[in-house]
This record gives structure tokens, sequence and C-alpha cells, in this order.
């Protein structure tokens, strides 16, 4: 089954304590759609400008990704600059340029009317609501959101909130978001919103599963996948939406949707990130195989499970 | 096989969001011995003051703790007061009022020299060296420390380092004795410094065991265990001890100590810190069934394992 995401197409410049790159391609869908595309078919709708060329696209589309829905608008892509410092799990943000993606309307093309997996990127939530509701035979939504609407737009994103089977936000948004500083108690308040499932990302300490009680299969037993010890995270850009690309992407790719099928997910989730963050950009995440993505798939279990 | 444990025995002034307690029995060798009381037996070395009272000693000696180890000096038990405020991981110290506890100077009763496990608890790196270099037949040492010593006496933490198998501290304490933010890289470093393995606590996290190359059986990955998401932590002190005794109790009761052992162990570490933080001071600690363990241990292995 095919993934659709909608979010954003960006060009990024980025500087860490490995190095620096500018202007290159970036953005939420784009890590997404280029971590889900190892398990799945990919839809992406996404607004761009005209400084988006054949090249760029074609980094998209030679991973099978379906790229029908980038709208092309007058103007300049959206940027973003920022560097990363001691610290790898927090951006300071240099500039944000919205440009074109300032007034993205996603029109979701007719070709994209049967898709039953849709990822909800981190845009306004009031986009990420009418993009939901015009898509009939959706399965299963997944969603992403950020402070910025947490604290900005706290109706609008309830309302979202309600049309999202799992959110995937990381500790710091799920504890705004449940207005408690205790993650599990958060978590309860944050699934008492709307979703079945959430969905918190630890950045290098893994990633926790709640479920709603009952939510796909018996039990509420939450269920936490680990994250890979790595030596050196060159840039952390795109680890969210690469892990989001993974777990979505695997789950698309399953005839069902249960307890176990998530809980596999997360773990792809996190062996996409682990990727994301080797290399600068998209770059890891653009020559890899499945032997690879498997291979350590098999680390993270090594890491956790006993025998 | 008994274990060891040399450490502080304290009472505690302890405020949360969950209440206050006054000069309650606390001290690293108290929370250790209790926990791995559940596992095997345990022999404990420590100083108290006159106010440590039969009743206290009870306390241990109800969970067949072998107290011929602590020493009774003239004057007051050790006395610590601090307070927990939303992030339950920091503690901020009111008193430290060493007492008996400042000349300690750690005497093995000669019915212990058949020791083969020994944990040295957070006490002057030069106090835990002698203390090992005494104890002829240990098999494995684990030892914990702290930045006071990482920053203070480097030299002699240096010395004991080489004498430990297994060191158990926190994420911050790995970086500072690696000199290194990355953590993966940090633990590469400490294991240079003596241990064979290394156990890092990472608070609501869980823990991760980073293994010297070829120590304990083939391979180098990492091993990583879950701390269960709570609810409601009523008191985090004496967590990292409840860890150590689960963790180096369950080793002694084993036969063999492998890499195998050693990743279970990292989960009962797990179970017993998960314990520990339910009711202020020991109070969970003393009232516990292995019944209860075993099923924790249980529920930390379907919070990581697939099926």
């Amino acid at each position: 089954m095919s993934v659709l995401v909608v979010g954003s197409v960006a060009f990024d410049t980025i500087a860490t304590p490995s190095g620096r790159v500018e202007d290159i391609l970036g953005g939420a869908a784009t890590y997404f759609s280029l971590a889900a595309s190892y398990f799945t078919e990919v839809r992406l709708v996404a607004v761009v400008g005209e400084d988006f060329t054949a090249e760029h696209e074609a980094v998209l589309k030679n991973h099978g990704v379906d790229t029908r829905g980038i709208e092309r608008s007058k103007g300049k892509t959206f940027r973003w600059g920022g560097q990363y410092h001691d610290n790898l799990n927090e951006a300071k943000t240099d500039f944000t340029e919205l440009n074109v993606f300032e007034k993205f309307q996603p029109q979701i093309p007719k070709e994209y009317a049967d898709t039953q997996f849709l990822f909800l990127a981190n845009i306004h939530p009031v986009l990420q609501a009418d993009v939901r509701r015009k898509m009939d035979g959706v399965r299963l939504t997944g969603g992403d959101t950020m402070n910025f609407w947490i604290q900005g737009t706290p109706k609008e994103l309830a309302e979202t909130l309600k049309l999202v089977n799992v959110l995937l936000i990381n500790d710091s948004e799920v504890r705004m978001l449940g207005h408690e500083t205790n993650l599990m108690r958060a978590a309860q308040k944050v699934l008492a919103l709307g979703p079945q499932a959430l969905v918190v990302k630890h950045g290098e300490y893994g990633a926790t599963i709640f479920f709603r009680q009952g939510a796909f299969g018996v039990g509420s037993h939450p269920f936490r996948a680990p994250a890979l010890p790595i030596e050196e995270v060159k840039d952390p850009t795109g680890a969210g939406d690469s892990f989001a690309g993974g777990f979505m992407g695997y789950i698309a790719s399953q005839g069902e949707i249960n307890r176990e099928v998530l809980k596999r997910a997360l773990f792809y989730g996190g062996v996409m990130g682990s990727f994301a963050v080797e290399q600068f950009g998209t770059e890891r995440l653009q020559d890899l195989t499945r032997e690879e993505i498997d291979a350590r798939f098999q680390i993270f279990r090594e890491l956790t499970h006993l025998e």
C-alpha cells in the first residue's frame, strides 16, 4: 500500500561540529519520503519554488516517489538555516524563509484518492485537518506537530488530533501538549485528545509507543525501541522525519495494522533515524539498501532482546 | 554466592512533590543491600553513629543482610537532606553532615574473606581501591563514583578504575569521565581506563551496558534495558543504588559470569530501581516478593521484546 506525506520540501543550510552545508535538499516531506521509499510506494504533496530543479526532483523520483503532488509556485522554495553545537538534540535556528510555503494550500491529485496511509508532517493544524477530511479511504493517519502550534493554535490542533490515529512527537512536545511533566501521565492526557497511539521520540534514547486502552488489540502496555549508540552524529536534521518515514512506510507495507506491526514499525523508525544522522542532509537516505536496513534492524534487536 | 557492599548508611531528609520525610534510613549501601537481598546473601561494610538503633539494623537483618561489617562509632550517623522538584532526576542538596562517615576506614570482617562479588558504592576512590586490594578471592567488582571524585581526585579514581570490572554511573558522569559529549565515544574512553564493562544509567530512559571488545564473551555490541514508565515517582532517592543492588545481586546469584547474565542483570537493575522510587526511602524495597520482581521483569521484557 502506498503512503502519502503532506509537508515541507526545503533547502537547508546546516552547520554542525562535523561541518557545514548550504542550500541542500531537505524538509520534513523529503526526509519522510526517502525513508519510507525503502518499504513501500510513496506519494508526496508539497509546494516548491522556481529554484527547485529537475535534479532535485530526480532525488525523489529515483526512489520511486510519486511527485505529481508537488506544486510549483512563483518564488523561492522554503529555506531554513540552523546550527547544532555539542547538544545535537537542539538546533539553533539562524533563519527561516517561508517563501512559497507561507501560502501552502495542499492540493491532493485525484490519482492519490485511493490512499490508505497518510502522514501529516509538521504544518499548520488546519491544513492537516483539511487534508485528512479530503481523504475518505484512509485507514491510518500519522501526524506530527511542534511547540509553535501547541502553544499558538491549541484549538485548531485539538481538532486535528481527533483525526490522527498515531501522533509522533518528542518528549518536550508531549509534556507541553499534556500540561504535565511526568511522561506517563502526559502521554495518557495526549491519548485522551484523540490519537489511538502516541509515539514519543527520545532522541538518543530511542522512542516509546503508548497505546490507548484497547486500541490496536488488547492491553495497554507501552513499548520501547532503542536508538543506536552512534559514534559520530554528523547532522541530526531530519532524524525525526526519517523516523516517521520508516515507521509509516513499514506499516503501509504490511497488510494488517495491529500492535505487533506498530512495535516493529517503531524499530524501523529508529533504524531510519539512525541512518539519517550519519551524513549531512538526505545523503545517507539516498544510497541505502534494504539489506543494510534489515541488518541494522537486527542490531537493534540484539541491542534490546535477551536470549 | 554472597555479594559484599561497602558504602554509606545514612539518615535522609527528603522533600519531593509527593511529600516530605525526615531522618529516614537511607544511604547507598542500605538501598543496595535491600535490593540485592532478593537475589542472594548480602554482606555490608559501613559505619554508623550512636543514633543507629537495633530497629534500624533490623530492617537489614530482616532481609538476611549480614551486618557484622557495620562499625559503630562515637557521634552521629551520616545525614543528608535534599529536595526534588519537577525534574525528578536532579536533587537539590539542602545539607550534608558527614559525621562519622568523614573518617570511615572500611574494615572487612574476617568472615567476609571468601567474598566473590564486591560492590564499591560511591565513597573516596582511595578507600574503594584499598577494599578491593584486601579481597583476594573476588571474581567480579562493581563500582560507582560521582562528579565530586571525577573532578576532585582524578588520579586516585584512575587507580581505582583499574580494579573495577563493571562501573555503574550515569550519563553526565560518563561524559565527564570520558571528556567527551558523544555518549558512545565517552563510553569507549571510560572502558579504556580499566573496566571491562560500563553500565550507563539514563534515569527514566533505562540503562545501557557497554562491553570492552572481547570482555565477557565475543562481540562488542552494547545492550540496552528500559526503565518502566511510571505514573508517580514518589522519591527518586536511592534509585541508582537499588539498580546496582539488583544488578550485582542477580549476577552473584548465578554460577557463571557471561554477557547474557550481565544483560539480564541490567534488566533486574532496572526492575529494582523502578520499585525503589514508588515509595519514600527504602519502604518499597522492604516489602517486595520475588514473585513481584519476576512479574515486573516480565513487563520489562514485554516493553522491549518483539514477538
